[in-house]
C-alpha cells in the first residue's frame, strides 16, 4: 500500500523532531517492502505567517484534503500571539477537517520511570479519548463595553448532541472492543449545561453497552486519580479542555512530555488524519537540537495503527522501549546527551533489527 | 473579640469533619483567653432539600448575613443531583455573599511524604488565589432543540473587567506583601475570549506592580509544572474552573486531599466569608467515622487568619504538624486507624500544649 503524506513541521523544535519522524517513515518503507510514503512538505506556520499575514494558504485545507494523513511538527513563537497561530492552523485543521478524536495513549514504557512514587508499568496504561471539533474549544464568543468599567467577554462552550454522542459512542467501541472499562470526566456539579448535557448522554449510551463497565469523575477529582489511582483509568472519554489538560498530566506520569503522542483522528476516513507530538513548539531550546523526538515517533506508531499496520505501531513502541531500556542514546530530559538526531538514528537501528527478527 | 459564625455541617463526612472543628473553636476561645464564638448551626444541605425542595430556607442568605464567617462542612448525597445541590448550596453561597477569592494553601507540611518522588518541604509551598463568583462557573446558558437530533448546549464563561481586575489585584497584593513571584494561569491559545481577555489584563496590572516577578503558564502545562517543579510556584492567580482543577492536583502533590483546606473570601466584609475543606460529603464512608478532620481544621486557621489572628491560625498549623509527625493518631487515609473524632481530642491537646509553652 502506498500512502501520501502532508508533512507540516512548523515551528521551533517541531521541524527537528518531524526530520526524525521522517526518517523513520523512510525506513518503514525500505525495511516492511509491502508499504510505501510519498512525502509532501508544507512550510504552514508561524514564519510563513510573518511573510505572509495567514498560517496557511487560502486553499490549504483544500490541498491537504487529498492526503492520507498529516505529520504535524509543533505550531508557535514568540511573536504571532498563540490564540492566532494556533486558531490558524492547528485548530484550523482539526476543525476543519473534522478530526474530532483526539487519542492519546498514555502508558508507561518499559525503562521509564514515573516521577509518581511506586507506579509500575502495567498500572499506567490508559488511552485518553478526547472530543477534538467543539465543546469549550469551538471559539464563539464575544467581548463588549470594551475599554470601559463594564467590559467584559463572554466565551461560548458548545457541545452538541451530535458532536457528544460520536465521541462517547467511539470510546465505547474502543473499551468494547478491548474489554476494558470506560470512564467518563465531568464537572456537572458547576457546568450546569455543558456537562449535565454530557453525562445525559453518557448515560444514554451506557445502555447500548452494557457490556461495558463504566464509571465517571469529575474532572478535579480525575486529576486525584491519575496521581493516586492510575489503575483504576483504562480507557477515558471526556470534553476537549478536559482532554487537553488531563493528558498533560498524564505525560507527566507516564515519563514527561518528550513522550507524549497523539493523533487527531476523523474515523469516517472522509477527511486526512493528523499526527502529532503533543508537546509545544519550545522557542527556548530550538535549533540546539538537544529536543526529544520519541513523542513524534510514538505518533508514527499512531499513524501506523491507524493504517490498519498494527504490527509496525508495535514494532515502532518495541523500538523506542529498546532505546530507552538500553540507556546509551538518550535526550537531554531523559536524562542522557544525546542529540535530536542521534535518539532518531538509534531508534531507526533498533527497528531494523526488530524486522530482522 | 467575639465572632458569630454559622455552621452549616451539610452532608456526609461534612458533619462529622465539622464536629471536629468545632471542638477546636471552643477549646480556642478558652485557651487564648482574648477571643471568642457564638456558633449557630443551619441544617441546610440534602436532607434539607429532600424534606422542603430547596437547598436552603429563602431568607438563608439573608440569615447567613448577620454572621462574621460561615464554617461549611460539604455538600452533596447520592440523591440529589450535584448541579442542584451545589448550585443551591455551595456556590449561592460563594456568588451571594461575593467570596469572589479562594484562597487556598498547597503546602507540603512536616511529617507529610509527597506523592511525587524527591519533592521537599520548601518545594511544595505555593498559594492559590482562585477567581470564585464568575468566570466558568457564572451557571447561564441555553439548551436548544431538545430530544432532537440537532439538541445542542451553550454553556457561558463570562469573565469581567470588573471580576478579573479584583482577583489579580489580591493576587499581586499577596505577592508584593509576601515578596513572593506571581504566576498566572491561562489558556489563551485556544480560549480566544476569556483567556486573551484575562491575559491583557494581568499585563496591564503587572505595569502597577513593577516590584512583583511575574509568570504566565498555560493550565495544561501548568500541571506539568506542578509534578516536575512545584518551586517554581508561590502566588498562582487562576480563574474558577483552573483553579478548582489545579487546587486539587495541588491536594494530591501536597499530602491528599483530606489535608486541603480553602477560604471563601469577600475581602471588603461587606458579607460574611466562608471556610470549608475542599474535599466532598463523601456518602460511601460517611457515618464511618473514619473520615479526616484535618482539611476541615486547616479551615478553622485560615478562619483566624482572616480574623487576623495570624498567631492562632500558625499554631494550628503547628498542632497539625505535631499531630502527624507523632504518628500514632492519624486517620485511615494517612495509614493510621485513629477515628475521626481521635484526630480531633489529640489535635486539641497539641494545641493545648503549644499554647501552654
Ligand atoms: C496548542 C493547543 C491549542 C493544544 C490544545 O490545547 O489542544 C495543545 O495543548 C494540545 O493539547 O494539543
Ligand atoms: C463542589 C464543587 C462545585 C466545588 C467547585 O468546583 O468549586 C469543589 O470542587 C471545590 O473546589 O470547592
Amino acid at each position: 500500500m502506498k500512502y501520501k503524506i502532508a508533512v507540516i513541521p512548523g515551528d521551533g523544535i517541531g521541524r527537528e523532531v518531524v526530520d526524525e519522524g521522517v526518517k523513520l517513515l523512510k525506513l518503514i518503507s525500505k525495511i516492511y517492502g509491502d508499504i510505501d510514503f510519498t512525502l509532501e512538505y508544507f512550510d504552514y506556520g508561524c514564519d510563513y505567517y510573518v511573510k505572509h499575514g495567514v498560517m496557511m494558504e487560502e486553499d490549504g485545507l483544500e490541498k491537504l484534503s487529498q492526503f492520507d494523513a498529516i505529520y504535524l511538527g509543533a505550531v508557535g513563537n514568540n511573536i504571532v500571539s498563540d490564540d492566532i497561530s494556533l486558531r490558524g492552523l492547528l485548530l484550523k485543521i482539526r476543525q476543519g477537517f473534522d478530526q474530532y478524536v483526539n487519542l492519546r495513549p498514555i502508558k508507561l514504557l518499559k525503562g521509564v520511570d514515573s516521577i509518581v512514587k511506586n507506579k509500575s508499568q502495567n498500572e499506567i496504561n490508559m488511552i485518553f479519548v478526547r472530543e477534538n471539533s467543539e465543546g469549550e474549544y469551538i471559539g464563539t464568543g464575544s467581548h463588549m463595553f470594551k475599554g470601559s468599567d463594564r467590559e467584559l467577554v463572554i466565551q461560548d462552550s458548545v457541545f452538541t448532541r451530535y458532536g457528544c454522542e460520536r465521541i462517547i459512542r467511539y470510546a465505547f467501541e474502543i473499551a468494547k472492543n478491548s474489554n476494558k472499562t470506560l470512564t467518563s470526566i465531568s464537572k456537572a456539579n458547576a457546568l450546569n449545561y455543558s456537562m449535565v448535557f454530557w453525562d445525559n448522554i453518557f448515560n444514554e449510551l451506557k445502555e447500548e453497552y452494557p457490556e461495558v463497565e463504566t464509571h465517571s469523575y469529575l474532572v478535579d477529582a480525575a486529576t486525584i486519580v491519575m496521581l493516586e489511582n492510575p489503575e483504576k483509568l483504562e480507557v477515558v472519554v471526556s470534553s476537549n479542555l478536559f482532554g487537553d489538560i488531563l493528558t498533560d498530566l498524564g505525560a507527566a506520569i507516564a515519563g514527561g512530555i518528550g513522550l507524549a503522542a497523539g493523533a487527531n483522528i476523523n474515523p469516517e476516513r472522509k477527511y486526512p488524519s493528523m499526527f502529532e507530538p503533543i508537546h509545544g513548539s519550545a522557542p527556548d531550546i530550538a535549533g540546539d537540537n538537544i529536543a526529544n523526538p520519541i513523542a513524534a515517533i510514538w505518533s508514527v506508531s499512531q499513524m501506523m495503527d491507524f493504517f490498519g499496520r498494527e504490527d509496525i505501531g508495535a514494532d515502532i513502541l518495541k523500538a523506542i522501549e529498546y532505546l530507552i531500556e538500553e540507556g546509551t542514546h538518550l535526550p537531554r530530559d531523559m536524562g542522557g546527551n544525546a542529540k535530536t538526531g542521534e535518539v532518531g538514528d538509534r531508534l531507526c537501528y533498533h527497528l531494523k533489527n526488530i524486522v530482522k527478527m
